[in-house]
């Protein structure tokens, strides 16, 4: 046990990203019934959706769970009412000011985790109140800051401002990369491209052979002048790229974008047309397998490489 | 000792990049007496300078240094037989093709190490005969590369894909930092940023105060279209932002960049006008000490933390 999974009630320091239009209930029921935190990305759900989800999941498992709540959400109030009419056991709130919520949710018995992509925003966070900090690096997928500062960089800086625990998210995906967040101060991860390939996971089938498919350098953070976003280089991509290069204003780029992209790719499978959010770490991901089994494997590699350095095989 | 301590015949794999205007030969020196790899940096000297550099740098250690050589160096064939004639142990090539020369430098008994950004590139490296493969992630100072991949992603890619030692480098300045890039699977760090600003770098002073000043996105990758450069966000990066802004082409960029920037800002300290380059990790820095009091508090933490993780202390 360490701080964070007694925090959180949990077995793993595992939280699985809550992502917008792959992360249903099958999903966060599967991660907490294997001791981790899974967790209902809200993001792409209208508020009866979202309803059902959590009540699908809390008759699913009987562990802790979340949800994941993008602050600019158009209907944010009605999501908030549902998570408390079911006492969501913990709340993972990103893309917005954290001081609106937190206290209310919390006033409610709900633990509430914030996501930040810079130790400033994390200092914002804690004195918001929130339990936890998701501390994001460039090299995730989906929505990321502006700033661009690496997992590398970012998590031993923020773990360095808080005293509260810190969620190390971006670029892990594998047993050696949670080892290496932990050894930079992080008391848990949070992983969301690997699940994005979990049999669990909502994601069209053709959105997670893009995902296997997908090689190093092939995500691209875009969209900085609008929200910034790391996603396949696919033809939107390219799309976006022409524009880029014809000077486009915020304005056009929004346009280009227009609405449903992303359902789109990642849920309907238009690999060309859609957008298809995914962090870099895809390099590292080449199977499709049940969430569970994710989870067995990225353990039994954080152990195993433990136990080699236990053991002396990375002296010098 | 492991394979890159072995390689190279160091006590300790510490690597200091070899940096333009910020490393002498009294750097190199003071690394190598101190067990490191000590690298003087010929991307900012003339032949004859180099030649000078390496001729004290012998007479200032018995232990085995190195040199860094961009490859796109105008008089690159001069510095070439500079290296041969005085039987450099060790040549870290970068910004070219590694086949060029490396056969000629291991003729000569040479160790030959290449710098890359990408597993594709630590492929060819690999093919084309070096030693070894630096791998420097997108949070690096100084020229990087274009695919943007982060240190944590890159590293286990490269350690996968080549048999030869690899050095993790960008956002390495702790030992926790190095902690993790070993847990990744590197063979050895190489530390730019927190030896810009050790007692014996020729960095101006005014640069290194500004170094230890930067703080969390204080640093930008830039030019692109050009080099791509991580440096610190002062007015000539804003000169920068202001050309792209009026979508300036590539050749506009080049010519705002002009001729001497970087030995400006980084030897002659002109902070306005000058270009500055350095990693991500400037963030972490915070103080000007010799380069062997830099090592020591490195390699304390590095053994520190690993003590702690076989105490178990990052159980759960």
């Amino acid at each position: 046990m360490n701080r964070l999974t007694k925090l959180l009630s949990i077995q793993k320091p595992i939280i699985q990203a809550g992502m917008i239009w792959c992360s249903p209930w099958q999903l966060a029921a599967a991660v907490s019934n294997h001791g981790g935190l899974g967790i209902i990305g809200a993001g792409s759900m209208y508020p009866e959706v979202l309803d059902e989800h959590i009540a699908k999941c809390k008759a699913a498992t009987s562990k802790p769970f979340g949800v994941n709540l993008p602050l600019l959400y158009p209907d944010i109030a009605k999501h908030i009412d549902i998570i408390i009419k079911h006492k969501v056991p913990v709340v993972i709130t990103s893309a917005g000011n954290p001081k609106t919520w937190t206290a209310k949710l919390k006033a409610e018995g709900i633990i509430v985790i914030h996501v930040v992509s810079s130790s400033k925003f994390a200092l914002k966070s804690e004195a918001a109140g929130v339990d936890a900090i998701v501390a994001e690096g460039f090299e995730a997928g989906g929505h990321n800051g502006r700033e661009e500062t690496t997992t590398l960089t970012l998590i031993p800086k923020v773990v360095e401002s808080v005293k509260i625990p810190v969620i190390a998210a971006g670029g892990i995906a594998t047993g050696k990369a949670m080892l290496a967040a932990m050894v930079l101060g992080a008391d848990g991860v949070q992983i969301g491209s690997r699940f994005v390939v979990a049999t669990e996971s909502s994601a069209h089938a053709s959105f997670k052979t893009s995902v296997l498919e997908t090689d190093e350098g092939g995500t691209s953070l875009t969209l900085k002048e609008v929200t910034p976003v790391r996603l396949i280089k696919n033809e939107f991509f390219n799309q976006l790229q022409e524009a880029y290069s014809q000077n486009a204003t915020p304005e056009e780029l929004t346009n280009i974008l227009g609405r449903g992209r992303a359902k789109k790719g990642m849920f309907e499978g238009d690999l060309k047309e859609g957008e298809l959010e995914i962090g870099q770490v895809a390099s590292m991901i080449n199977e499709v397998k049940p969430a569970a089994e994710i989870m067995d494997e990225i353990l039994h590699e954080f152990f195993e490489v433990k136990r080699q350095l236990n053991q002396g095989l990375f002296d010098f």
